[in-house]
């Protein structure tokens, strides 16, 4: 590793070489330290925080061509609370450290504020602090410090052979709209004639305001279900099954029939392959990948989760059986922020 | 403000326009939000934690001509801690997201992290959580999680008329440290000849590993004190006391004898005037500003802390008091990240 840059290295190495040099934590009170969306720690018997910080830069999270300043903060916002809700805990606090150039407008960096603002009442969460400072690219920073029972906190590793796997919401709907975007922001011209403004609408919608399913933390409580495994994918599914996966000491077997394919996808994208791909590697999608007993699924509501595959034990075995019947291996895929914008 | 840059509002000014947009929090548990040194919320009846996220960019608040990467980390874990202090609070967990340019040298990310968790070991705080991204300037946010008993906790609001006005450590020394550290720099040339050789090592470490005031939370709890008003001054001295009494809605009187200046900057600055001014204005050292009544000061060790001056009723009037007998009016000054490099 001797003189590699980390664009060199990719992302997930790189936070795995960080960690080795942090070493174990010594307070007796943190559950779980690095490694999963969040950390946890005990605030009071049987009682923990979920702390998790995500940075947000201009160019390689969001393209100011096409993004309002609105959005910018709304996402990076809705962003940051998933992690919590990957925990199954509830987000309470945020606070937020903004970069901005010198010649960045005022107006502007309120309307930033605005989009943190909106999307943090919207899931009932107070932001109580932040810093700023100068930079060359708009750069946020949120820290997210949620609640939860410790006994409720589901990690990524809980994951047992004969789980089912499932996601929230229809995939590949964020992608696409991305797509169609950064079309419309080169081309200096609106989308390809003949599309349904509603769907090219919803599309790119779901690329720039993207909300975080905090709902099933809530729904799995009512439904007295607790997921052995949990992840948002917004990494994509693909890499995030592999996330499970792999700190789960499982395989997995998925359906690409169930692979649910949002109805934009569909209709903008004719080619059913593409159209599946976009599902499968579709990143910066806020839904919940989970897994869980097929009689804890049959309890909760139908509807608001697609059943996908299976975790085997043929730990690291990643397989995609197609409708012919046969199977693919499935590599990691996946989103490396130092990989290029 | 229409069409305002925030180079050209202040960092001071921009902060409260951005802290109108959230207003006032909603969480019942939350004691203290946006304005203070770090914000408060309670875990459980009489405890509390305290949080504070703070951001650190190349060429605003550190050189990587003169800095080694592992004093870069080590310098930004001990400023965030030196909030925490700030609060009268016990730091415990810490999460760090660090913008890393793609030629970045993974060793050098290394080092970076060496720095923060030597630091973070030192004062027995746990890195907790993390991410990485891209950016073309490296930047590092750090969000620091204390804790104390509610009552424990100090603001920056509670001085009184009367209150003994004190600071901790001699003064100075990072600024003057600061300005060697540049001469080399630029002149590609040792120092002046000439100058004590430890003196300049000493001034050169007060501006590159400065130690967060952590102990002097215990000091107080052993002395059965509890100042009514606390700040760190990290912007300077005369900003600071600024701001207590701004927050306290008091004035304050500082006699300018009592002002302690550290000894390097005596031994390296011969002018006196010049000497004092940088134990007024030096930013960027990590000592303790407190106000607290006279039989409070009086149960202390009197080496722990200078007294300065005190606290008056004339809110806003902040004076310094000459030798000669005559008093001065002493404006806010301090620093500003956005006002130039």
């Amino acid at each position: 590793m001797k003189g590699r840059h980390v664009g060199g290295v990719g992302e997930f190495k790189l936070i795995r070489r960080l960690a080795d040099i942090i070493g174990k934590p010594r307070g007796s009170r943190i559950v779980r330290a690095i490694g999963d969306d969040a950390a946890v720690y005990r605030t009071a018997p049987g009682r923990v925080h979920v702390v998790s910080t995500d940075a947000f830069a201009d160019q390689y999270h969001f393209d100011a061509r096409f993004y309002s300043w609105v959005d910018v903060g709304g996402k990076a916002m809705a962003a940051s609370i998933s992690d919590i809700a990957a925990m199954n805990a509830v987000p309470r606090y945020a606070t937020v450290a903004l970069a901005l150039p010198p010649k960045f407008l005022v107006a502007d960096a309120e309307r930033i504020y605005e989009g943190l603002r909106l999307c943090a009442e919207q899931q009932d969460v107070d932001i109580i602090g932040g810093d700023t400072t100068r930079s060359d690219r708009v750069t946020l920073s949120i820290t997210i410090i949620g609640e939860a029972a410790e006994q409720d906190v589901v990690y990524r590793d809980g994951g047992l052979p004969g789980d089912l796997l499932c996601v929230t919401g229809p995939l590949g709907a964020a992608d696409i709209g991305l797509q169609l975007l950064r079309f419309e922001a080169e081309s200096q011209s609106p989308p390809m004639a003949g599309l349904d403004e509603a769907i090219v609408r919803q599309a790119k919608d779901r690329h720039l305001r993207p909300m975080p399913r905090t709902d099933m933390v809530n729904r799995w409580k009512k439904a007295g279900v607790k997921p052995h495994a949990l992840i948002d994918i917004s990494d994509g599914l693909t890499a995030e099954v592999h996330h499970i996966c792999r700190a789960s000491g499982c395989g997995a077997a998925i359906d690409l029939a169930a692979v649910p394919v949002a109805r934009a996808v569909r209709m903008l994208e004719s080619d059913p392959a593409r159209a599946m791909e976009f599902a499968l590697s579709c990143g910066d999608e806020y839904e919940l990948l989970f897994a869980a007993p097929a009689e804890d699924c049959a309890r909760m509501d139908a509807c608001l989760f697609t059943v996908i595959g299976r975790l085997t034990a043929d730990a690291g075995a990643v397989f995609l059986r197609r409708e012919e019947g046969d199977e693919v291996a499935l590599g990691p895929g996946g989103h490396d922020h130092f990989a290029g914008p």
